[in-house]
């Protein structure tokens, strides 16, 4: 499925790690929008489970997001961080997890989606290759590959990509960047839709920062065919944040990007672990998120928001709580009524 | 003046330092958008010269922007880097400036403006005191501050602007950030536009990396009444662009923040004095302004491209060649088809 074929114009991101469920996903299909089963930190099974429940409440299409896995890091990149986070490891009465490298059974998940294909399949985190692609192709799938800047871009176009999902830098939790590096590429969402649509004829999803039918209205202005949500929707009660988290979402406090958590870059909401750890913090992942991982779910299971990776896009304070189904309706209707009114302030000329 | 009142919702972003002049702002009054006259770096005299060269081009109305000055940096804090600016000053046949603080000629510009008002005065690198807002609002101008968070915009709105300029990451030249801090509050345009909407009912601005009509519909959809461009209208013939800095802008160099040229956070080209020196460059601003400006006249005059400071926003490889009022009328006739395009996606379900 291709992003200009949607009823609605609306995709609800991945969201890996517990916001995304099959009622979520399932909602928001039925609403006429696009929904992912996120299959980032679940075992093929999990996956399998997950893709049946969703198809048992809803029969219109949805998709499959994959991480794409890297490479193991170096032990002495990680080891000094991880030997720092001691500390925390004993105020919450938790041993650390052992930080190591796995793939995410990344083989595994692509062959379940060959035997058994859904309407799209993305990824996060690089770029699969022209083989893959070709395969979920044939398989029936669209594929689409997230991209941060344009030289992304232009590798998923080279890849076979049928449509690029496009994340500007307001995005929440994971930067979906190819190579996890500091500089020069933090592109804000409507720049990066501008340089990337010159780039490469494929349609385009814009995600990042995304809460209002304004800004839906905005990306499709800016070139995108469909605006991909996240922050959101994870208010909304088919959602399984954690109750600390969805309470978070809703107070004014600022974000920033962090690798505290995971090793990896993602914005969450500023908390004691991310202001205390964020700047010793190594590129190690998935070795820091499986060291910190029974901290956060202590954290989870305490209520305790402050040792929580609080991933959050730069609008949460925006987030409603809402039925998925009410709050995609919302968001049209505010974007027709958007639209309605930039052709009034242009045509008053 | 207030942005909902202009008769082409686009303004013309000041872009202080050389590319600002009077036949591009009047080219753009003239189109029926908002050109500013850049106060930044000029004295008094000067800044008066300009206002009535503009008007004897023009008899539409048109703003001045003022850099609100900070306090002076600890000489500790930039000597050092100062210091390591000696080779290239050797490189480049010149003497380094004196690293110095001046307050911009604050006082004398604001008592100019006073007396002789233009329709809106705009701030950058701070916001005015409620005292000042209140002489320019009673000597007939609007007022109008730049804003990069949703706090300095609840500043802005107590000291009684009449609207802001949004200013996203993603702008080219300096942050126009109040205090120029890392960390939290990089937001992207998209996403600022949402949350400052929410905190403040004053009109809004939008400003970074706007550079299409498809962005300046965009933003209007955001909730702006105007995209303000500065960037996109730098190889327009009317601009004072440099020449080595306009043949820049068309390439797909990409852009990154640095302190290096000013010791103020700046957004430009990637190039080899941005590289060397980024890393140690302090906050001290204009002292290193004042260091390095004998170096970038060297480097114009030579047209050596890698020791200017090539501001560009992120979207400068999508900026025109093309006469003011062409590239006004171009900006326009996209946006409206862009609206309708958008109408269209929306209208499908």
């Amino acid at each position: 499925m291709l992003p200009g074929a949607l009823r609605v114009p609306i995709v609800r991101a991945p969201l890996a790690g517990g916001a995304s469920t099959p009622a979520l996903t399932a909602a928001v299909a039925q609403a006429g929008a696009f929904g992912f089963v996120a299959a980032g930190y679940r075992t093929p099974d999990a996956l399998r489970d997950d893709v049946c429940a969703t198809r048992e409440l809803t029969g219109e299409p949805f998709g499959v997001n994959l991480f794409v896995p890297g490479g193991p890091a170096e032990s002495g990149a990680y080891e000094p961080f991880v030997a720092t986070l001691a500390d925390e490891a004993r105020r919450h009465g938790v041993a650390l997890g052992e930080p190591r490298f796995e793939d995410d059974a990344w083989a595994d998940k692509i062959e379940l989606l060959e035997a058994d294909p859904v309407a799209v399949v993305s990824f996060t985190f690089g770029c699969p290759s022209a083989e893959i692609v070709a395969r979920l192709q044939a398989a029936g799938s669209a594929v689409w590959v997230t991209v941060t800047d344009p030289d992304e871009a232009e590798q998923a176009a080279v890849a076979g990509a049928d449509a690029l999902v496009v994340q500007g830098i307001e995005a929440g939790g994971h930067r979906a960047s190819f190579v996890d590096a500091d500089g020069a590429g933090e592109y804000g969402l409507l720049a990066l839709l501008g340089v990337v649509a010159q780039r490469t004829p494929l349609p385009l999803v814009a995600t990042g920062g995304i809460a209002t039918g304004g800004a839906v209205a905005a990306v499709l202005c800016a070139g995108a065919q469909a605006a991909q949500i996240g922050t959101a929707f994870m208010r909304c009660p088919e959602a399984g944040t954690a109750p600390a988290h969805r309470e978070a979402l809703a107070t004014r406090t600022p974000t920033a990007l962090t690798r505290a958590f995971t090793g990896r870059q993602a914005r969450g909401l500023v908390n004691r672990f991310l202001r205390e750890h964020s700047e010793a913090a190594p590129v190690a992942y998935p070795h820091i998120h499986h060291a910190t991982a029974p901290l956060r779910a202590a954290g989870r299971a305490a209520g305790d928001a402050e040792v929580l990776n609080l991933w959050a896009g730069q609008t949460h304070e925006l987030a409603r709580d809402l039925p998925a189904a009410e709050l995609v309706a919302a968001l049209v209707a505010e974007a027709e009524e958007r639209l309605s009114a930039a052709r009034r302030s242009l045509g008053a000329q």
